[in-house]
């Protein structure tokens, strides 16, 4: 099944993580797979627009059917391969809804991160604003302060939506991981801290661990003054 | 079991009809609903606060599970409630590829959508620009373009994911009625347009029809000139 499943991707990228994160946890090693490089444009390569006219990474495809967004990617997985490798949405209501519920709050902490981190990137010139790199790390702040508290009320040793390593972990780890990447303090957020020390350690992230970051384990300090 | 729910939502906006949409295919009529205004800011009324750190709408509590996320309320209602009403995840691999891959773009849709409409909203007048305006509006066009092309592609009469109306619909159907409201023109974007009359009649849709938009069937014409 893997065999016919090839995955475009760029390192580091939380989108591209995720879905390989989520193919090691249904057991879908071997698939296909082609690291590219953002920095060379690579993700507008003629592979990558072939199945993917946004020319983003991730690009998926399983035989003949495509899935480039990265949670279109996850769910599709999960539910495909439902009984195979871990069960990433739980049955019960009350765990379903939880888990959906921190799945889908990721989006908000990515384009919050997004904001900070990209912002000499997106915004041209002369159209920066002092004031607007403030109020972007003021929400990104208050953000994972939000996270911070969830892991708060929860057992230590918890996961994001709790006992167990779910697609909620699929979503939120890469974004955990490349804040704490890019500077986050880990006196300021320590629940955040356990919870990357907790789900860096699980072999499907230590797989798909990105490559560049093994030869720097450090990026820009962006984030330090959180 | 539709009494057991409570729906707090706002007129007109997408992430919160994409719900009512949701409950009406599920045939959850009958859940309790409490319709809040934006403009009084009671999104941040202590009711909705207490279930939603976030204070926005919708917020959703389903006895004492809470998911007030939009795509993750209606993953949940369509997984706890499968046998019931619409399926809106098809079971084949290809068609539910499709659904993923189309539920999922509606996001950059939605978010190209926000960076137009609310930029007098969201940017201070000191940190505005005509460069980014018209930046914004040209990600719009493109955006757009790309999905006036899906439809072409497909047979006439045919839903955002095919043949069938499905959860891809939920998602983007809200945010085209909210383009057209918004000015988006029937000339340029024709396949759109199709869709809209096709969708708009739908009795789920109906049902849950903004009621301000009932009064002033046209919002400002934010993207006339798109």
């Amino acid at each position: 099944m893997a065999s016919s499943m090839i995955l475009y991707w760029g390192s580091g990228s939380p989108p591209c993580w995720r879905v390989m994160i989520a193919l090691e946890e249904k057991n879908l090693q071997g698939y296909q797979q082609k690291l590219l490089s953002f920095e060379k444009n690579e993700h507008k390569s003629e592979p990558v627009m072939a199945i993917n006219p946004r020319g983003q990474l991730p690009s998926f495809k399983h035989g003949d059917k495509i899935i480039n967004e990265s949670f279109g990617a996850c769910l599709y997985l999960e539910n495909q391969f439902k009984s195979q490798g871990t069960q990433l949405i739980p049955d019960s209501a009350a765990e379903q809804a939880l888990v959906y519920q921190r799945m889908f709050e990721t989006l908000t902490l990515q384009q919050k991160m997004a904001d900070v981190i990209y912002y000499t990137w997106k915004v041209p010139e002369g159209e920066r604003h002092d004031s607007a790199v403030k109020r972007n790390k003021e929400a990104l702040s208050a953000e994972l302060q939000l996270w911070e508290g969830y892991f708060q009320k929860m057992d230590a040793g918890s996961y994001a939506a709790g006992k167990y390593f779910t697609m909620a972990d699929v979503m939120v780890f890469p974004q955990i991981a490349y804040a704490f990447r890019f500077g986050l303090s880990q006196e300021k957020f320590p629940k955040l801290e356990e919870y990357h020390n907790l789900v860096k350690e699980r072999s499907s992230v230590q797989a798909s661990w990105p490559p560049h970051w093994k030869e720097t384990p450090q990026g820009m300090e962006i984030l330090k003054d959180l």
